[in-house]
């Protein structure tokens, strides 16, 4: 995702804090404190603009969502719709998930969404997919028991990466779609990324994984 | 797969005793003894017209071939094949693969090839795919310690399906691909079902997996 250089998207973050998380490692194991309700936490790594957390937060209040984005002027945009829906369930940090052990204590997370990820086709990029061994070992210590991941994704190569590099690392699938959008399914929230390919007819690949 | 009923096709198989194991239990144990060669054994379920069986036995003459076929007058085409071929790393069994284990020792098999296997789409129907954990467990009865299931399929939802049902049993998925043409594989041995789906431009969707 690319997006212009944004000389205020600090300024625009810091001015935020009741939804933006500065320091998330002062916050690792106390996490609850930043929500208004105790309840679970759902995560998703890679967030983009933040249509897909804001219209989860929405459907599901009774959920606390915690959104990671790396890019700065990425995450101003979903920080904009935050700051207009107004949500008590959402949270969000400007940061690589790679750290993501240094935020969230064992077992604080009940679900991790990974949505239309950066594929990075080359081989020697394997290290940077978000469905490396190297973050499963980390959604694995975040997550709750029995806690799941859930990748949406138009890209078929990935999709194929992830499935063998989950089950290899000893996680179960439990439901494979190749073809999300066959069905209607109104409680689907679509990301930015999946409103554009599946307008253009590509098929959405959805697994829900666990670690056993 | 239909086919005309052919009131010689039992003739037939009894008199080519040479390709055509009748009392399959009674080799239980004892395959080696029906080959030429003490070598791996590679066991397709669902065989057909028998084309990818003499394909890859002419391919592989180090691999010991058995191809179960439940309809005599569709495993006759793969009797044709063979008497006019003469592989003597072929034999085939007329039967239905639900009783695998009676006709097989203890890891007396090294791979298990189900290609374009019936995909029994209702859900009341689901014991009678062969990727049902009923098949499985014979499968990993069968198979030797590491031995692996192939599956290619143009059939999406008896993909998805067997995806996870493999998983859910325990086995690891060591390849998956999307779109088995999409490269082109002079290795890769095609069936009948396999040419008339990929002449149509449907992409054939392949799995590897193994027992733990
Ligand atoms: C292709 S975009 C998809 C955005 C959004 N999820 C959607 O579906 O529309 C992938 C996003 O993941 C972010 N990203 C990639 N690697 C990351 C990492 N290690 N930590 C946090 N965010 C990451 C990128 O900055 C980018 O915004
Ligand atoms: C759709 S056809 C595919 C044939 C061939 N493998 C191909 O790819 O061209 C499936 C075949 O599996 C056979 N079959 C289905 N269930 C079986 C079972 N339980 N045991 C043995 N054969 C079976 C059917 O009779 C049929 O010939």
């Amino acid at each position: 995702m690319r997006a212009r250089h944004k000389p205020w998207a600090d300024d625009y973050l810091k001015k935020h804090t009741e939804y933006v998380v500065l320091e998330p490692e002062s916050l690792k194991g106390n996490w609850q404190s930043r929500f208004s309700q105790h309840q679970p936490i759902y995560l998703e790594i890679g967030a983009g603009k933040g249509q897909f957390i804001t219209g989860m937060a929405d459907q599901f209040p009774s959920i606390n969502f915690v959104a990671i984005e790396l890019v700065k002027s990425i995450i101003v945009s979903a920080l904009d719709k935050v700051v207009e829906s107004k949500p008590d369930n959402v949270q969000l940090i400007n940061t690589d998930a790679k750290d993501l052990r240094s935020f969230f204590g064992e077992g604080e997370v009940d679900r991790i969404y990974l949505n239309f990820s950066d594929p990075w086709p080359k081989n020697k990029h394997e290290k940077r997919r978000l469905t490396y061994h190297t973050f499963l070992e980390q959604y694995k210590e975040v997550l709750k028991e029995g806690g799941d991941v859930i990748l949406k994704t138009d890209n078929r190569h990935l999709f194929e990466y992830s499935l063998t590099s989950f089950s290899q690392f000893g996680m179960v699938l439990d439901e494979v779609t190749l073809d999300l959008h066959e069905l209607e399914d109104p409680t689907n929230v679509m990301t930015e990324y999946e409103e554009k390919f599946s307008s253009r007819g590509q098929p959405i690949y959805r697994v829900q994984a666990r670690f056993q």
